[in-house]
């Protein structure tokens, strides 16, 4: 599908507004993905009021994105609505817990995937924003989101107003392993990552920032330790603020090891 | 995008073979996918081998499509490349905690979600199996993964030997909030549920298991509580076993509570 082979993230849109009616066709027929037993687990919350996009624009660490594309859509798991529909049926509902926000989380990825493809296909730009899973506390706060709703990602929507190159990708061999895993070796590091390491610009941005490596951006710059253990913590605060964990669970766990 | 409009979930395959070069061109052209940082933290296992087939079927809890179709795609969070990479480029990887995790969650998912509308879009059958996330320790025992690399989704595809109907979904008031999240009330909730509970299909399912509601079905039948607590205890077993979790990491965050 040409969609998908030639597709590329746009962080530049013009100021030509995105229809409503066409965001909702496309959020509809998203519907069609695959679901956990048909109970399409997510919900999406729109942002288009100037107002709205000023209070997430921290909570992206104020990527310009969210503030210039016309339509910022943050995608959630959530259980609160067939939580609601269970009770008010009878029903005894039973997730408040983690495997509950997994499941959930993975059909709101789902959903949000396939709304992407069928907007590119479309011929809008989509930018996937994965500061969602950084402030998660922040962003639940800033669109109301009740227990048992957790953000999971954050896409903003426009139509085109650049057309950058496509950024390399891995060769299949790094990705695919046939009936059982290997662990790669240093031959396959090598042969998997020797364009990436080789392109002009990761090489200019090594030497810029005087590092001997382009894995040492990732690790010193980009992605270090010390941020990822604190948004881990931020995380699983999150996690318990929403309802899909509680510190009881949590120590129930660990008496358990 | 017809393929998406129109799709469905396949569960019986004709014994027609899945061409290996047609499998490796879909799994190369999903890589389009965005990703985070563009480090693509995911890997995929294929299972062809029958003896591997029968050692991953009960992890499904021995629903038949896993014996049965020709190809059955494990998609998995992967941090390990990654960090092998880095520790053979002189950079040191923080990337065994939990944010890491849900990071190479989503760039699994969402890479798993392409891949089924490429496959759906050839003319493939697919089916999602979320068992995945029910016994991924197990999984993960049988694919041989090592630490850093935990199944978050397991897809079968075959050609087509059934041609269901289209299964409902909610209508798009149920998914859609604009700028804040609206708790959904009682009104809400029965204009939304109204044609799934009506569907005669799920009115003989309530009736033939002596139910009240179809919320019971799931409630007490399909998704109980019991079992996504025991679940839940699993999937944080497997998150410690795989390495992106530590006692000591959840003992620090209880003692910040």
């Amino acid at each position: 599908m040409d969609c998908i082979r030639n597709r590329k993230t746009i962080r530049k849109y013009d100021r030509r507004e995105v229809d409503e009616a066409l965001l909702c066709r496309l959020l509809e027929e998203a519907e069609r993905t695959q679901t956990m037993g048909n109970m399409q687990l997510y919900s999406v919350v729109l942002t288009r009021d100037e107002g709205m996009k000023d209070k997430l624009s921290p909570c992206h660490f104020n990527q310009p994105m969210v503030k210039e594309a016309p339509a910022v859509l943050t995608f959630c798991a959530d259980f609160q609505r067939a939580t609601t529909w269970c009770r008010l049926r009878k029903a005894d509902p039973g997730y408040d817990n983690f495997l509950s926000f997994m499941n959930a989380a993975t059909d709101a990825l789902l959903y949000c995937q396939t709304f992407c493809t069928l907007a590119e296909a479309e011929g809008l730009g989509v930018c996937y924003l994965g500061t969602t899973l950084y402030t998660p506390s922040q962003i639940a706060e800033v669109l109301s989101l009740p227990s048992l709703v957790m953000p999971v990602a954050t896409v903003t929507v426009g139509w085109p107003a650049e057309h950058p190159p496509q950024t390399d990708r891995l060769p299949l061999s790094a990705v695919l392993h046939r009936e059982r895993y290997v662990k790669p070796g240093a031959a396959e590091i090598d042969r998997d990552y020797a364009a990436k390491e080789a392109l002009p610009e990761n090489r200019e941005f090594v030497r810029l920032n005087g590092k001997e490596t382009l894995a040492q951006i990732f690790t010193d710059l980009r992605y270090t330790r010390r941020d990822n253990e604190s948004m881990s913590r931020g995380m699983l605060e999150a996690l318990c603020r929403q309802g899909f964990l509680s510190v009881g669970d949590l120590k129930d766990f660990l008496a358990l090891d």
